[in-house]
């Protein structure tokens, strides 16, 4: 499964045999259980996640006693409180595994050495973090410009297999919707 | 104003004079008027702004024809749509000066051979991003848990000087309210 994290780095940057296996070594290897917990809020932040197979959702809950999805993390996805992770501070955030899992972490520690012992990896996470960033804009201005049910039609003809993929009371919630409102939107486009 | 850059990037990374001015040799220096725009959208988005003194817009217009708020840049925020820059195509939205703003511009083509030059400004670049990014999904956990006047609230407790600085109908559209309703909303509290 770590090549899979390898094959990404690729795409970016150009790593020999050799970096790759030492890349490598600084990532503990880990298989979580659908609705496992990696992170849980209020704890510190200490590891910062890229998903190998599975599917992971960043949430928190809301003052209803509630679960909001904030993000989900697809293969190839990096995951984490990136405020909470970069300060060494309590995650805002839960993370949890959607489905059954294959994740590469990093402790805050090993990804400072890591990012001085191979500087090509600040340019393989500028280059993801400038993306993440960039779609996060994108996101804004749907949000300022959709109905939630608009939201759900756009989200589906972008990302059907996502859709098909991850239970619909979740993206219910990234979506901002109730799970009622949601299949009644998909009840109506049916009838 | 090239001095709040280096200023900006040596909290960063470390640099000697002769990095520092090869590094602001990259750059183009532009005062903006108050309502001058820098990016159109729909046109291809070149550039990535530095803003070294005053404050910067990214907006778009809805099927409404209303201007609607994405992001503000003020001093040593970064300002593009990053999506578009990073792949050189049309740009999502305008950018536009909110005051009278002395900024720092790079090219594309000058972007990527600063960042092949320079690998520390990969470093530097890594940390602003990675930051907007963090700060990106907190925000998406407020707009998630609180209503929009609670929102206006929040925002003008952590923000106080920029809730002062900014024309109030621009923070409206930034919180996703009409200017009419934030009006309501600080004659109420007022009262």
């Amino acid at each position: 499964m770590t090549n899979n994290l390898i094959d990404h780095i690729k795409t970016y940057v150009v790593l020999s045999e050799k970096e790759s296996s030492e890349i490598v070594s600084f990532f503990d290897y880990k298989i979580y259980k659908k609705k496992e917990t990696l992170l849980f809020s209020e704890t510190r932040c200490e590891e910062l996640f890229f998903v190998a197979k599975g599917c992971l959702q960043l949430y928190f809950i809301d003052n209803l006693g509630n679960k909001k999805t904030t993000q989900f993390a697809i293969e190839s996805w990096w995951l984490t409180d990136f405020l909470a992770f970069q300060n060494q501070k309590l995650s805002n955030f839960n993370i949890e595994a959607v489905e059954n899992s294959k994740v590469l972490s990093i402790s805050f520690s090993k990804y400072n050495e890591l990012l001085d012992e191979f500087p090509k990896m600040e340019k393989y996470f500028r280059a993801i973090y400038e993306t993440a960033y960039g779609s996060a804009l994108m996101r804004f201005k749907y949000l300022n410009s959709y109905s939630k049910e608009e939201m759900f039609f756009r989200f589906r003809s972008e990302f059907p297999e996502f859709v098909q993929r991850v239970p619909q009371y979740l993206l219910a919630s990234f979506l901002g919707l109730t799970p009622e409102y949601l299949s009644e939107i998909k009840r109506k486009q049916l009838s």
